[in-house]
């Protein structure tokens, strides 16, 4: 997918791109990291109005959060699957960096601190290291904060990069998280399936027998077929209590033989099985 | 834990309970149910300041909410037993109602209805059936929504059955809940380990190799000797991007000679395995 176009009656379209709003977060940064901002990018509510706006093709593609290396899965995007028919046709790494945004030039002038209770939790050790007696108030989003920032005297605002470049807010100081190796993945999801690359990564959904040893037996034909399993998730099938669905990644595309046979030996052990797609891989993935 | 006593210097002494607060909340109910009425409550602001109670001693036991039949698993919870080194003594499995209560006499007076988004989602339907046109306002606990309604006319909360009693707000409509079979598991946490009653469960937590098949290998053990696993779940170890801990829970007791040397096995293919604790299974669930 590194085309920014698609060929429309002949001519050239730039792509239309839904992402999880608004303008400034780590979703819409992932999205124009992968496609460039030629494209148009449409800011959407909720998770669940991209997936509709891919689904009745008003977009072509949509840019989700699907997983936090600290927090885990983001369980309102990956329950989506369930009920969508739409493909999986690329992931992207982003790595989360929070920055201290405010029209002031020093951060000895902040005296209070809007952001987002996830970006204040993230960056809690430099706050109490660099600013301890600020005030610190929560936000909805950490764009809101910006906005707020924006038309305040000594305060100051946690967001992304991006949110500084969209509402004019200066940088103050850079990468004040705590952590490294904050990494999110996204999904694109769209209805095309991506070709096999050699390098690619392949995310299943499936629910097993409620009987001894089902999950176990599940994963038999991976173990045979030495695909390696990078992640496994399992969600409430929201059908009946404690009835479970498990998500589950792995090395290689379903046009590989290989994993078209393991696929096939699962599906024996299965109640239902959905292959949300075959897409490649990225490189900051261990 | 049928006692709700301790002896304390040779005098009997109520047992002190810690619970996630306000009072009224499922949690609160759920530990009613389990302890009587004849214990200390005392109400918890987080699920970490009830570890903390409890390690410190300062109660007997706390009670927190690890899992719901529709919405899956309470993440802050099993992220807490990472770091403790407490027990988990006994499950509680409670039937999620909701309330509709009000001062009004009939739904027809209702203009407007409090609670919590998660409550208000989950009454969706019968709102929009029984009460089409109400103004809907989402607050941040079911409990402040009832101490609102308490206070106006033409105003309605929803909330647990509890809450109806605590708060003096009587019941207008019982069980207006979308779904049946919304059930939340309560886990009890404390310092000691419950003896073998014939019919248990055990949880346990352990983080696998790095190399193709593992968590396969890892299962193998409970396959072979026949032990059921009732939940698998993954959560990042924070420690590593992307390396992750399962949390598992299986049938049977840690002091069974079949479970003692699955787990002998198991740990062979760890890098490391705690045991949360072995306790009697509660009946509701499957």
């Amino acid at each position: 997918m590194s085309t920014i176009f698609k060929i429309y009656r002949g001519f050239f379209k730039p792509l239309n791109i839904s992402f999880l709003g608004p303008e400034g977060t780590f979703t819409h940064q992932a999205a124009l990291r992968k496609f460039g901002n030629k494209c148009n990018f449409i800011s959407a509510k909720t998770v669940e109005d991209i997936f509709k706006e891919v689904e009745k093709e008003r977009v072509d593609y949509g840019v989700v959060p699907i997983e936090n290396s600290m927090e885990g899965v983001v369980t309102y995007t990956i329950d989506m699957f369930l009920e969508s028919n739409l493909k999986i046709t690329s992931e992207i790494l982003l790595e989360i960096h929070h920055y201290l945004l405010s029209k002031e030039s020093s951060i000895k002038k902040i005296k209070k601190i809007y952001s987002h209770p996830q970006a204040l939790a993230q960056c809690r050790k430099w706050l109490l290291s660099n600013l301890e007696n600020v005030e610190l108030i929560e936000t909805e989003s950490t764009t809101s904060a910006v906005k707020k920032a924006k038309k305040m005297k000594n305060t100051g605002a946690i967001g992304s990069e991006i949110s500084s470049t969209i509402y004019k807010l200066p940088i103050l100081v850079e990468k004040i998280e705590d952590f490294t190796e904050n990494i999110t993945r996204f999904l694109v999801i769209g209805n095309d399936s991506p070709k096999m690359t050699g390098k690619d990564k392949t995310s299943i959904i499936f629910s097993i027998k409620d009987k001894v040893g089902a999950l176990y037996d599940s994963l038999y034909p991976f173990k045979e077929k030495g695909i390696n399993l990078t992640r496994l998730e399992s969600r409430p099938s929201k059908k009946r209590a404690w009835d479970y669905v498990f998500f589950v990644d792995f090395i290689g595309h379903k046009d590989e033989d290989k994993v078209q046979s393991a696929l096939e030996e699962l599906e024996k052990n299965c109640v239902f099985l959905k292959v949300l797609g075959s897409y490649p891989l990225e490189n900051k993935e261990k």
